[in-house]
């Protein structure tokens, strides 16, 4: 009997992402360990988040200083000192991740209602070996910058993020999400205890969203900083 | 004439510190990296400091894994990474230095109106060899833990200190003081740009004190933590 029974109706085939989207409006995101190659990228973000903040005259660094910093001679594996991560985005998905890498790219999409108009697309073309020989349109959306911390009482590191910033025609679009994860799931695949950063008290909508992703805001304590003459002088009375 | 003339009265001998005080109430100071043989007072130093901030029920620092996190093996160089400063106190005068030290220890010398009762004068006898074989009574009387953070504005990296502690004993002498300078002084020397930590809103005490050192303190900054089962669900539900 089973067999002379028709064959069942033809099932809709399993949804799988398009390799590319037709509308152009699937927007792939990447995160990757940032080079020493992304440094004129590193200085205009840094540059635009200074902007951003109204903080453009207290911005003293260079493609220079963050070369020497950053990426020094002989560099500390990845995550063990100041680490960065760039966002980069592109219309079409990316390639094949090497398997020598340090860090394993992260890969997501985003669906957009419309494209993002860009006016700065030539200027944050990336910079990455593998996308420019394919010949990718592939541009630096952001970027996250963090180091280890410690904590006595857990007597294990953790991650303290120092900047994120994502470029204003990409913003809303929970690609600051993007990029805090990416540091989120790198502390936890670690074993290490905290991720933290700090946020200004009147960025209600900023504590609102770290609270609910879980983060705990602590309201006693003051940030003390000793910096530029006060610092060389308390040194220097002090030997 | 000027042969003739009288000899010119004896003038006082140029003040030296004495090697020893024989009254016994000049305290001796040094500040010296820790290494792994510190690990038992490290434990204890933060246990005293975990009950004397009430949060003794949050500190699960053990003898081991402080020994796994903070003197790995293949250690990074000094001040690269997390790093810890003892306070060693003693009533004779510290040993020269050797030559090949990573660091020089800083030595000075505090006056006390009377020489201070220590209650765990055993437990906390200093483990430093130098010392040990010379047979001298030297005490570990607290420590600062600190570490590298990053200023992209300053493109530089300054000192983050964790933790500040002086065994109840020892307080009100001083020797905070001591080991705060010490971190700036090394913060100075690298040509780092600040040197930060942060301070109970509440401890009005401490807070002028930092003001008078030339430290600022950041009303508008609110630290955001993510830790424990927060940290591992974000970090799952977001790969």
């Amino acid at each position: 009997m089973a067999a002379a029974a028709p064959p069942p109706p033809p099932t809709a085939a399993p949804f799988t992402l398009p390799e590319s989207d037709p509308s152009g409006n699937t927007l792939f995101t990447r995160i990757r360990l940032a080079t020493v190659y992304d440094v004129p990228h590193i200085h205009k973000l840094i540059h635009e988040m200074a902007v951003f903040e109204r903080l453009a005259h207290l911005c003293e660094a260079t493609p220079e200083s963050l070369a020497n910093t950053l990426f020094p001679p002989n560099p500390p594996p990845p995550f063990t000192s100041f680490t960065v991560f760039l966002l980069e985005l592109s219309y079409t998905p990316f390639p094949p991740t090497p398997q020598n890498a340090q860090f394993t790219p992260i890969l997501k999409s985003i669906h957009l209602e419309l494209p993002v108009e860009d006016p700065e697309r030539e200027a944050f073309r990336s910079k990455a070996i593998d996308v420019n020989v394919l010949g990718n349109d592939v541009i630096v959306g952001g970027f996250v910058l963090f180091f280890p911390n410690y904590s006595t009482f857990l007597a294990k590191p953790g991650l303290y993020i120092e900047d994120i910033f994502v470029r204003e025609c990409y913003r809303r679009k929970g690609l600051g999400k993007v990029l805090l994860s990416a540091v989120v799931s790198q502390a936890a695949k670690m074993g290490y205890g905290r991720v933290e950063w700090v946020v200004l008290d009147w960025n209600v909508n900023a504590i609102t969203f770290y609270e609910q992703m879980g983060a705990q805001i602590l309201p006693e304590w003051k940030i003390c900083r000793l910096t530029g003459d006060a610092l060389q002088a308390y040194a220097h009375t002090n030997i």
